[in-house]
C-alpha cells in the first residue's frame, strides 16, 4: 500500500544543505560555508565544572520539568542584562528558547497562516526561511541599504518584519542608526511586529556597538516594555552552541502567545543547559571570554580580507565587515552563476555558500557567503586560492 | 496602531493549563494532576559526574553544533537497544528529538496540512493535541477497548494513527497483544503511518512487557526496518526529563522527512544532553536504576488504589493500571461534570485532570486522571480524601 503523502512544503527544500552535509564528511575540504565558531574559544574546564555543579546543586531545576517560559532566575538575569535607562524589562518580557532557531519556529507558529506576508531583509538568513517554509508565507524583500528604502511602505500589511541589524547573515552588513530608528518608527506607525534577530550582536570588531532596535523602541515608554520589537538572542556565538539556549525579548502579550506555541513544540528547554547559562552570566564568564573571542575573530577577518584582496579582486566585489562571521562577495560578471561555482569549489576542495539559498524566491545567483571564524589564517588563505581557481574554472565553462 | 492578528489556533487553547499553572504555585495543594516523576528516583551524583566528563572528554560533541539527526554514537546505541531477532534497526532508522514532545511536533510538520485526518486513540494525550492544534487537523476517535473496534476502517484515509499502547496517557490502559497485531496489520493494508508513542514502556509493575508494535511490524522483513510504525521513546520517565532527550524510530524515508522538519525547528538537540544520555545507556545506569523506580511507583500505585477503594467507590469506577503513572476514573452519575469537579477540587486543596482536555472534541466531562508517581502514600491518601469531599460538594451544587 502507498503511504500517505508528506506535507507539501517538504518538496520545496533545496539540495544545497545535502551538498554541505556530504561535503562535511571530507577531511581534505576547507569548509568556509557554515557559521561555526572555533572550538578553541570554548572554556572547557569552566563549563565542565558548571555542568557538574548545576546537577548537584540544583537537581530539581536541572533534572525535572521546568516552566515552559524558562527558569525564573535565568529570565530575571536576562531582563536585567538587556534593561537600560530607557528600557524596563521584567521576567514577563522573556521566553527561553531551545537555541535561536526555535525562536524563529515559534514566531512562525504564532504569526503565520498559509500565505501570510513577511517583510524580510534580503538576502535573508537561510534558517529563518527553513523555519517558516511549512507555513508557505509570501515574502516582500527589503534591501535596507537601498537609498529609496521606505520602511513604512515595506512593513504595511506584513505580519512581521524580519531583520538581522548586526552583521546580517549572510551579508555581514551593519544596519546604521538612522535605518534602525526609521524601522522602529515604521513599526510603531504600521503596528507590524519588528523581529530583531541578533545572534552576532556581541561580535563587533571595530567601533562601538549601535543601540538595539529593542532599546530604541523603549525610549519614552514607561513601565514594562510593550513595544513592537521581538528581539532574539542566543548563547551560541558568545559561549557555545551545544547548550541550545536562546531567548526572546518582547511585549508580554507576544511572550504569552509564544509560550503557548512552545508548550506544543518541546514543553520546556533543558533545565541543565539553562542552569549552565545562568552560571555563565552570573559568574561573568561570558563577559570575561569575549575579548579573546573578538581578538581571534578580528585577526581572521583581517586574514580573510587580505587573501581575498590578493586573489579575488578581479572577479568579486565586497565590503570588509566590521563584525559577525561572514564576508559577502558579489560577482562582477553576471555570467558567474554561484550555484555552479559551489559545485566547482567542491571539486577544488573548498566550500562556500551561494546566494540562492538566502533569497526567499531562490533566484539570486550572483553572490557568495564566506565564513572566517572557523579556520586558521593559513587555511583561510589556502581556501581562497582554491576558490579563485574554482571561479576561473566556472567562467571557463561558461564561455 | 493595532498589531497583526495572532494565528487562529491560539484562540482554541483551553484554560485548564492556566488553572494548573497557577495551582502549582500553592504549597498547600496536593498535585495529582501532572505526569511528574518523583525527584527521589534521580541518580544525582552519577549524573553530575556524567555531565562533567561529557564536557571535558567530548568538548566538540557537547559544545558545538551537532548533526541534525543526533550524535551518531547515540543513534547507534538506540538502534542496538531496540533491535530484536525480528527487527533490524540501523542509524538510518533513528532521529534524536528534544524530548518526546518535539517528536509529536515534527510528525505534525511532515504529515499534516490544515484539515488532515488523524485517527487517535481516545481519550488522547493532551500534549499531542497541543502539538497538532496549529494544523487544525480533523480527528477520528478510536476506542481500542470497544469490541467492535475495526482498525482498518478507523485508519482508512488518515495521515496517521496515534496510539499509546503501554499505559495510555490519560487512561493508564494497556493495549493487548491482539489489538497490537490488528493495528499493525491494518497499517500494512491501509498504508497509514502508525505512531506508537511509548513514554511509559519501561514502567510495567505487573507481568511481562508486551511486544512493541514496532517489533511486531518488523517480523518477516529483511534488512533495515521500512515498515509503517513510527515509534516514539523518551529518557524522561526512565532517567530524568530535564535533559529533554527523546527519539523516533521509523523507516528511513520518514526519518529523512522528520530531519528536514527538525532543521527548521531547533537545528539539533543539545550535544551535552545527548552525550549524557549515551553515557547513561552505555554505563548501564538506566537499567540499574529501573528496579528501584518500579518498586517505588508500584507501591504508590497500590497506595492510591487502596485510598480510592476506601473513599471514591461510591461515585467513581476505575480499573487498577498495571503500569504507567495514572488512574483513570469515570463518574457513575452523569451529572458529575468533571470540569466543575476540578474547580471544587482546587478549593479543597487537591488537583486532578478532567477528561475534557483529553478529548479531541473537548466534550467528555465524565472522567478524571489521577497521578500516583509524584506523591508519597500518605499524601496520596490525603489527596483522595480531599477529592471525595470535592465530589460531594460538586454533586450538592448540581442537585
Amino acid at each position: 500500500m502507498q503511504r500517505p503523502a508528506f506535507a507539501r512544503w517538504l518538496a520545496q527544500t533545496n539540495d544545497v544543505t545535502q551538498i554541505f552535509l556530504s561535503a562535511g564528511q571530507r577531511p581534505d575540504l576547507i569548509n568556509m560555508a557554515g557559521g561555526l565558531p572555533d572550538p578553541a574559544v570554548w572554556p572547557v574546564a569552566e563549563l565542565s565544572a558548571f555542568a557538574a555543579s548545576a546537577v548537584s546543586d540544583h537537581p530539581t531545576e536541572t533534572l525535572g520539568y521546568g516552566p515552559i517560559e524558562g527558569l525564573p532566575a535565568l529570565r530575571d538575569a536576562l531582563a536585567a542584562r538587556f534593561s537600560t535607562p530607557e528600557l524596563t524589562l521584567t521576567r514577563a518580557n522573556i521566553l527561553i528558547t531551545t537555541g535561536g532557531m526555535q525562536a524563529l519556529d515559534l514566531i512562525g507558529k504564532v504569526l503565520l497562516e498559509e500565505g501570510s506576508l513577511i517583510a524580510a531583509q534580503t538576502p535573508a538568513y537561510l534558517g529563518a526561511l527553513d523555519a517558516w517554509r511549512p507555513h508557505a508565507p509570501r515574502y516582500r524583500t527589503m534591501r535596507l541599504e537601498d537609498p529609496d528604502f521606505a520602511p513604512a511602505t515595506a512593513f504595511a500589511g506584513a505580519q512581521f518584519a524580519y531583520t538581522v541589524p548586526n552583521f546580517s547573515n549572510p551579508t555581514g552588513r551593519l544596519v546604521g542608526l538612522d535605518s534602525r530608528r526609521a524601522m522602529v518608527a515604521a513599526a510603531e506607525t504600521t503596528g507590524t511586529w519588528l523581529v530583531e534577530d541578533d545572534p552576532y550582536g556581541a561580535l563587533y570588531y571595530d567601533g562601538a556597538p549601535l543601540p538595539r532596535m529593542l532599546t530604541l523602541s523603549g525610549v519614552g515608554q514607561t513601565g514594562t516594555y510593550a513595544g513592537p520589537v521581538v528581539y532574539l538572542g542566543t548563547l551560541s556565538k558568545e559561549l557555545a552552541p551545544g547548550f541550545r539556549i536562546g531567548w526572546i525579548i518582547a511585549a508580554p502579550e507576544m511572550i504569552a502567545a509564544l509560550t503557548a506555541a512552545k508548550q506544543g513544540a518541546d514543553m520546556c528547554t533543558s533545565g541543565l543547559c539553562q542552569q549552565i547559562a545562568l552560571k555563565a552570566f552570573e559568574s561573568g564568564l561570558t563577559d570575561r571570554i569575549l575579548p579573546d573571542i573578538l581578538s581571534l575573530y578580528r585577526s581572521r577577518r583581517d586574514a580573510l580580507g587580505d587573501a581575498m584582496a590578493s586573489h579575488l579582486a578581479a572577479h568579486l566585489d565586497w565590503q570588509v565587515p566590521v563584525g559577525g562571521m561572514f564576508f559577502w562577495a558579489t560577482a562582477k560578471d553576471p555570467a558567474l552563476d554561484t550555484d555552479r561555482l559551489l559545485r566547482q569549489a567542491l571539486k577544488h576542495g573548498v566550500c562556500i555558500t551561494p546566494s540562492s539559498v538566502f533569497d526567499p524566491h531562490g533566484e539570486d545567483r550572483r553572490s557568495i557567503r564566506i565564513n572566517f571564524t572557523l579556520n586558521a589564517p593559513e587555511r583561510l588563505a589556502e581556501g581562497i586560492r582554491r576558490l579563485a581557481n574554482a571561479i576561473e574554472a566556472t567562467l571557463a565553462q561558461t564561455d
